[in-house]
């Protein structure tokens, strides 16, 4: 919370320096944090305060600048760094690793874009064109392609002298050890080359059987292995086991944060990519066909209700307790719904335990419908002085708790199965399930058990 | 996905051999596994099978045996573990890390955690008890406290050659330097000392100015600054920044995957511990207190119907549509307020910028309402032939559109001011109030208008 603290007051002399106007000051501070600390400052800032801190320490320091843009993430990054011209920005990419760069440039509107890349000096321009070759989301996209690989044939004392040589490569912890056409066939690390003598066969000391991804293997299942094996970075390779990146744990943070992210917001039908500072247009775009699924779907509940109008007519206070049924239904099943959704994410949940899980939702879902439905019973019965309305309640509760936790269970485990994400469709099928079974089971208990009903209760 | 299928494999094979008795065969298969992999396939299988094949490796390779229970989680790993006795748990105990060791015997039953700590060697039970004094979720509980350090009167050939002795420390990428009373002064890496010749003094290749955390920080700011600094590792250090131990990135990484689900979790009411197999009596009282909490709120919505009984017992219709105001405003407020609480987890939403998402999120609501609310009213009006009921069905819509909006920019950020998580309450007020708001806006304006509306509709 201290660091925290500390960005504020940051943030704040930023905002007065920029008032004033005090452009020496304001550079000399920026200059000084930290790319992570940086972000946090300029998206805190207005637009037109941010553009102009940005501005400002682009043109003194380009490097700090573009990896504080960096860290802003792709879309947010993009959109800033499109207030400069291309000229600007092809300079400016140069300044940070290609994957950085790739990422961000693919986010620029598209004829800026385009003039970026022609614009980058070619052989910095071809290593961004060819991350932006991969898939979106795949290990190809987000690799390093500039990876340090020493050769197998040469000893532990020429592998040192070599990395004494490369004083600019990115930091390395691993060691990958490729065959003369570039094959990956080892790991070894730092560590162990300082414990043997530097005759040594590099052979010797590596290990060959590591865990490497492939160019075209999801972003995710990458995170998966990276997060499951303890690995502080991962090999990638392409359909030959050419050695062609590699992926940092930092990286895979990103990934892991992001895919977190989007499960939430899947499970509340918003986009993923959607933060709390995008524009209101762009919010709109996004969230209203969501809503309007939803529209379609509470019409279709509405048109159950409609089925039992006589019965509501005879008896108005049907239509005080049926938001009850539907309501508690869609909680019970937000809850199953979530433990699932979320034990597939982490990999704990499969078809082949499935059954298990069913299982122990169903036993669940039916006692929380008895306790519960025995409560609102009580309580129907108490105010309304009809142990019949309150039997229906309990019993339509009962029935609709154990839709909502059996298809809470078998809905994203079906759309896993079909190679749907199961967080983005699951809810909006789930609470439209819920609301249809509440009000049917309530309405059409109540008119099936009508004449026990006290009349105009 | 490979990875998933090999896995898949290899769990048929354990499950056939266990049921056939051939441990030997067992036994060798298990030992070729990597303990994360172990992990997974000890969590698919049924009780007794796990339990066996548990004691089985145990027995053999009491190591592996830990890391797999380890990678486990602590709930699910003390559980499996409690299945031994506290000698054997002490003797086991001492295979892995003592962070790792801490977090399984702080969730055995108390009077077997008690037991194993008496028996553990005094060093080693020492080394645990000091952890789990530490609160639980702070850096204090997750580091390790073997943390490699280098003195920094020392030349960079001292340095060295003390790594090359020191064979058995945990993977050193960072090389954190402390004074002779153990104060962190400094931090270094193995590839710095490569790059300079061995009489130069530590103290010149060393970084003075590094990030660091006390032990009473809270895991979750912790993930934050090594996320946000891309770190590999943080060291960790007392009251007087004397260095007592360094929590590594994967520890960070399982950090960030426990708060994702606790805030999932949350924003549907599920316990942050609870996972697709809790047992069914443990799911049961975990969620029950929440749908407790709802069937209240869902009382509280359903008596502002019971307001207005002698309208719908006028207009019945309007029992057919209510359930769609309260809806789409709940739909919309989860959607806002999803995005508002990942927002501040993020670290990108304060106080400091809630105007600015407050105006978004009412525009977003409001013109949500409008473009919604004319869609209904237009159904309205064409199945039931009534204008006067169209535009109470959009005015509604509106209304609790624009409600959710800001009840769901407000009230997270109000939590969290109060230092409430607002993943943990905000939801249970939102939806009350949109289906309060809902319910209230739509059969008031009806009540209002009554006149106006078909009698009998």
């Amino acid at each position: 919370m201290a660091a925290q603290r500390r960005i504020d007051l940051v943030l704040d002399s930023v905002k007065r320096l920029l008032r004033i106007g005090a452009t020496a000051n304001l550079l000399n501070l920026l200059q000084k944090q930290h790319p992570a600390d940086l972000a946090q400052i300029f998206s805190a800032l207005a637009d037109k305060d941010r553009e102009a801190a940005f501005s400002l320490l682009a043109d003194r320091n380009g490097r700090l600048a573009m990896e504080a843009v960096s860290e802003l993430g792709p879309e947010a990054g993009a959109g800033l760094l499109a207030t400069r011209s291309a000229e600007e920005i092809a300079k400016l990419a140069q300044e940070i690793p290609s994957d950085d760069a790739a990422a961000l440039i693919d986010n620029l509107p598209e004829d800026l874009s385009g003039a970026v890349l022609n614009l980058m000096r070619p052989k910095e321009s071809g290593v961004v064109e060819n991350l932006l070759e991969y898939d979106e989301q795949t290990a190809g996209r987000i690799m390093n392609p500039h990876v340090f690989a020493l050769s197998e044939d040469i000893t532990v004392g020429e592998a040192i002298t070599e990395l004494q040589t490369n004083r600019d490569v990115e930091m390395v912890f691993y060691l990958y050890v490729v065959d003369e056409r570039r094959h990956l066939v080892g790991v070894t690390s730092l560590r162990r080359l300082l414990l043997v003598s530097p005759e040594t066969p590099l052979k010797r000391i590596m290990t060959a059987e590591l865990i490497s991804a492939r160019v075209d293997m999801d972003q995710e299942e990458v995170a998966r292995q990276v997060a499951s094996y303890n690995l502080l970075a991962i090999p990638v390779v392409d359909e030959e086991n050419k050695l062609v990146g590699v992926i940092t744990v930092d990286d895979v943070i990103d990934v892991i944060k992001d895919e977190a992210t989007e499960d939430i917001y899947r499970l509340a039908g918003v986009a993923g990519d959607e933060r709390a500072f995008t524009p209101a247009g762009e919010s709109l775009r996004k969230r209203l066909p969501w809503l309007g699924i939803n529209l379609i779907t509470a019409f279709l509940a509405a048109s159950v209700v409609a089925l039992f109008e006589n019965t509501i007519d005879q008896i108005t206070a049907l239509a005080v307790f049926m938001p009850i049924v539907a309501g508690m239904g869609g909680n019970a099943a937000t809850q199953t719904l979530t433990v699932i959704v979320r034990g597939i994410a982490l990999g704990e949940l499969t078809w082949g335990n499935a059954r298990k899980a069913l299982f122990k939702e169903a036993i669940v879902g039916v006692s929380n419908g008895v306790i519960l439905g025995l409560v609102a019973a009580a309580v129907a019965w108490a105010t309304r002085g009809s142990a019949t309305l309150g039997l229906v309640l309990c019993a339509a509760m009962i029935i609709n708790m154990f839709v909502a936790a059996t298809a809470g269970t078998l809905i994203p485990l079906g759309l896993r199965a079909a190679d749907i994400d199961p967080a983005l469709a699951s809810s909006v099928f789930i609470t439209t399930l819920t609301d249809v079974i509440g009000f049917f089971s309530f309405l059409g208990l109540a008119t099936l058990f009508m004449r026990y009903l006290v009349p105009g209760l």
